[in-house]
């Protein structure tokens, strides 16, 4: 049971949605799996010492510290879990591993490509001295999207001929929704491509195991001012009648082709009134295909063409049999899991890589390589749509 | 913030399915949701010495004691959590109850009438000197049940005229699977009756807020034996050839009337292959109709017959708002719960109901209103379906 | 080609929304299919001689009689199409067959088990002669519905164990909908029951090759009196203030048990908010599932348990391939059909039966058989429920 | 009545698939609807005598001829109905209009732009003299469709910023599905480009009222070769061992802009596995959003963000109601359509057009506008998918 296995103690850096989540996973899975290492919420780090004093107590982390330079410093820290906005990840995540500590860092992997590539091989670096490094794609730790990588890999599918992703929230289309951080270029990066835009470029190149080579993007901002926010980060109130522009995309829209030859669409956008968090992938090979849909987490739709047509049809996998990827550890068949199951699983393969020795993954270059995509499509989008190689 | 409230110690009896799941409430509870008083996961209760020492530190409880009774005589102890079998349930929550601690006790409140009414008197002498008893009905505490409740209790749908209540599973559909404890009605009481027909006839009572006053009832057992566990509770393997009989219902249907006027289908079976944890519910009113199913318990779908015909039909409400029933605990839009966020919720409304001193919903009274229920359904079996008063 | 095939001289009795649905399949039914019998829309019989001119030129018959005894004794009719109200069908019918005239009737088959007797025996003795009687059960003929039966018939689902059958129409939750003619008992027989129950009585038998063996009933009747209209039968406009008493059930449920052992739950509503027409039935047999809704028509769920769990889970049949019933007349996969090709498909299944000689199904008696369902509900229902036997 | 209209003799120019469908149109849509010109199925045309007269009298035509240049020349015919391949588009309308008769002509409308324009010019030209053309988008005339446009024209969207749509299919997944004559580029002009997106490219159109000004596309073949067919044209067999060259697209995707701003991803393949008929458009607006699927083509989701949260979500609106488009001749509620309406709802829409002398949509001038979409798709995947500007 992981109780008796050796501690590894986290230092998490920020507290605000994802700090709420990764908190969960932390929490939780020593619980549900028999773990190599028994994860140990040991310190927290935020800048404000009220705020931070209380998200200790309410997370259950039991220390605190308001520097990060201090934290990962400490000897106490076994890995460093990076939770802040993304234009800080490169210099933390950096830093902590050259202090040799493991880290955890929350996607995406940074706002540039060169920042990316700084991580990358830091990490590479730090690799040859057996401190590991992963970026934070929860989305892969959904059963359903491994099953999907599964029938994939299997060979179930055939080759990849066509793919269509869509990851599609509602909360910009009110014109009214504030000035988040996450509208603000220098803090973000970018806007729907870096915050939800990633998750599916990761996604199918996860599920396909094959490298997005090349795109045409278009990005637009429908709105271009909103109102301010009192607070830049953290929860924050709408400051009045100030309007501040925003200075990233509302929506992404980009093809796309696969190192298979596969033709594929994407898109992300946060103004699809009614879509709260359709992140949606559907998948043909030359013998089946799969289709998904975040809504509905606990479902993968498989269509397999080897049948007779007469009774053929996608079935409605519902992905909580003891045989499906984590479940075992969970509940009976039907009973179905939640988006923070994803924090959980994270937890529990890189805990079981750490203790293996091995690579956990996504890996920083896998978070380099979103980056780049992400990258053309931006350059894509300047230049007219023309075609676009994402370097390998 | 919970950690700053006054600590309520919990005994938990019984470490299974149940254990884990209730474990899990606890254990999450006051993390995200304010607590006034903090939950401590303090003593576990079982009576094999080894099993429970690998329970307490695989679910994090405290203390251990492998005798029930000398649980709740500790005065450390300020609520049990009973999570034993059905035919456990009258005596130890009976003893607790008189021993001045809270309780909380797994549905079916009991296996038969007789005993459930012990327990409401019990729970309703305690009641007297301040101390509660909640049934565990955690289907409540989805929060798409509790949003069908309200829009009920709203008087959105009006009237109530129909109803269509059905709990689906599938893991004896197979006549290998083996001879559970589950299936011996000394331990269970009854089958599907009283294991998922049990949260149907609660649901259907909680979401109307009325009471089934009579049915008539059909069950039946299609697979007569079965293969023998070597051992009859806890996780247990199947034992050769040998087969015992199961004498338990496969399958329970019936028709019903409730307080208010409408009529009702009810069928609770664990042979329909393809369906893992259906618990679907419709309701019709004279103003409106509500949709659910467990299986996507994330998604109530709803019809309001007061709007107008051309751009009317069915909503898929995806009940993950924040101002959906406990989702600002949570996370944003569209993120989904799963099932064991019932237990967490669970503990909320209780804990709640304790510091204020009001009585905890399901009451012991409401669980044998659902016991009666059953009762009535076996005895309608009995005699040729024929209509069956339900005690009032 | 079925022009080159003998002609079959039709006369149809009545004119209203059947009989625009009969002449439709009259009217299609040759020009896509290869029928061994060419038939004819000779005859078009109704009372009122200036709206029978209308419909005979809307509806596209050659020519016209106001009484259906001259219609039934001319030489030049070969088949009887009965489109009037229930209450008319034994009378008409009974005596087109001793004129040794094939017939059509549209369901239910008459309104009383009686009437229905004496129908079976007339067909009976008329099929002696090589006079056949058909009874116009028309969602037999849904390509979906005839595929499950096969899927039954051949065995896939195994041994069927559990039916649950609805039949949800919402057109008379409206307290203000008319007092139509089939609100009326005298006309009608029954409301719900007769009206739309007797088609899941059927469409269940018919899939499942079983019959109904007993029943536990209950009908209500929400709405007592409801607004009169001008003109009972036809296209009626409503009068005024005055109320007059609804005699039929409004809704009716049942228990029941198939001939092969499976248990059931029916129930047929129109009071069922948003549900349009929604006739869905779920069959769970040993082997497998499957389930239908008739809002969605071309489609079939079906679970084979036969499959490794991994990947399984009911498919979405689309019912539009060539090897599926009735397909290869119509259009390429996906291009679905709509609820009037029922009337199709029933012409292309009567002439074939007439040139075959073979009796049509279903038959005169397959109609008696879902009477005698009808009647036992409403005997159960009228004595607290209790188990009523249907006659063999 | 239809009957008692002054005729309308037409005459049909081929017989395949999309000449059963519109005799269908013709035969049916008198019948349903009350026309204010009838139209009679005077003339059908084909080069092979045998099979002509066959078809005529499957499909009910009572006069034939061989020649498409006697037919259109004749003075007993009204308007000439074009069900040929593209590449003969633009001979025959143009031919028939400069005789004087009403076209109708299926779509694409011709296989390439420097047609379209001839034709479009033609048109122009006859329209002149009261002569009219239209071109055959059938999906137009879906009722959930048109109910979708009714929804942007009134404003209930708002203004519209996303479009996603797509149409799949898989019947040439399979790389032994035969090389027919829409495979090859001299008679199809192209692939599913031509075939499936002209229907999106023209839906998304019609739906938002504006029109798509740029596009960056992408297609490709990924079957270069596969069987020959024994005939080419016509039912075919597929002949022996040899391969022939597939000379257009398989698959073809592309970013869109539109004329109010709003960015789209496009998608036309066949190989789509487990897609049938698959036409799928989701429209984002500023107050809401609508989402189609063809193979559910009775329904039309619909989300309206002016309402509260706390009962949103995407209603199934189904489009079987009388107050929706075109229902009211035809069933109940919940009585869905199929395939074919479309054709027969044409005919209705042309008609009336005809009689009261306005222009018939979608007109050569929509048709064209279409052509142009195609065209840039073609060219922008030539050069690298650089956006390319559609002209006005």
């Amino acid at each position: 049971m992981s109780t008796q296995s050796p501690p590894l103690n986290v230092a998490m850096i920020g507290y605000a949605f994802m700090g709420a989540a990764h908190s969960q996973g932390w929490r939780v899975a020593p619980r549900f799996f028999d773990l190599p290492l028994n994860p140990v919420q040991h310190l927290i780090c935020g800048r404000n010492p009220e705020n931070l004093a209380a998200a200790a107590a309410n997370l259950g982390w039991a220390h605190t510290e308001t520097d990060w330079r201090t934290a990962i410093a400490r000897d106490d820290v076994d890995l460093v879990d990076i939770c802040t906005p993304g234009n800080t990840h490169a210099e933390i995540a950096i830093a902590a591993l050259e202090a040799g500590k493991h880290v955890l860092c929350e996607k995406p992997l940074a706002n540039s490509v060169a920042e990316a590539e700084q991580m990358a091989a830091a990490a590479e670096k730090a690799a040859a001295n057996g401190v590991k490094a992963m970026v934070g794609f929860t989305y892969r730790r959904v059963p359903a999207i491994q099953l999907a990588r599964q029938l994939v890999a299997e060979g179930e599918l055939g080759e990849i001929r066509q793919v269509r992703a869509q990851y599609l929230q509602d909360w910009l289309a009110d014109p009214q929704a504030p000035l988040s951080w996450r509208l603000q270029k220098d803090v973000a990066g970018s806007g729907a491509l870096g915050d939800i835009g990633a998750h599916i470029a990761d996604a199918v190149q996860f599920i396909t195991g094959e490298h997005i080579t090349g795109v045409a993007g278009l990005t637009e901002t429908f709105v271009k001012e909103r109102p301010v926010e009192t607070e830049r980060v953290g929860i924050a109130g709408v400051g009045g009648d100030e309007l501040g522009p925003v200075t990233v995309d509302d929506a992404a829209i980009w093809l796309a082709r696969l190192s298979g030859g596969a033709i594929s669409t994407f898109e992300a956008t946060r103004f699809a009134w009614g879509r709260k968090n359709a992140l949606r992938i559907e998948i043909n090979g030359t013998q089946g295909s799969v289709a998904f849909d975040l809504e509905r987490l606990n479902e993968l739709q498989y269509f397999d063409a080897r049948e007779g047509t007469r009774t053929n049809g996608f079935r409605t996998i519902l992905v909580t049999e003891g045989e499906h990827p984590y479940i075992a550890a969970w509940w009976p068949p039907g009973h179905g899991l939640g988006y923070e199951h994803g924090f959980t699983h994270q937890v529990v393969d890189l805990v079981t890589a750490l203790a293996e020795g091995t690579q956990p993954e996504p890996s920083f270059a896998d978070g380099l390589r979103v980056q780049r995509v992400l990258d053309a499509v931006e350059r894509s989008s300047a230049e007219n749509s023309t075609w676009t190689e994402v370097p390998a």
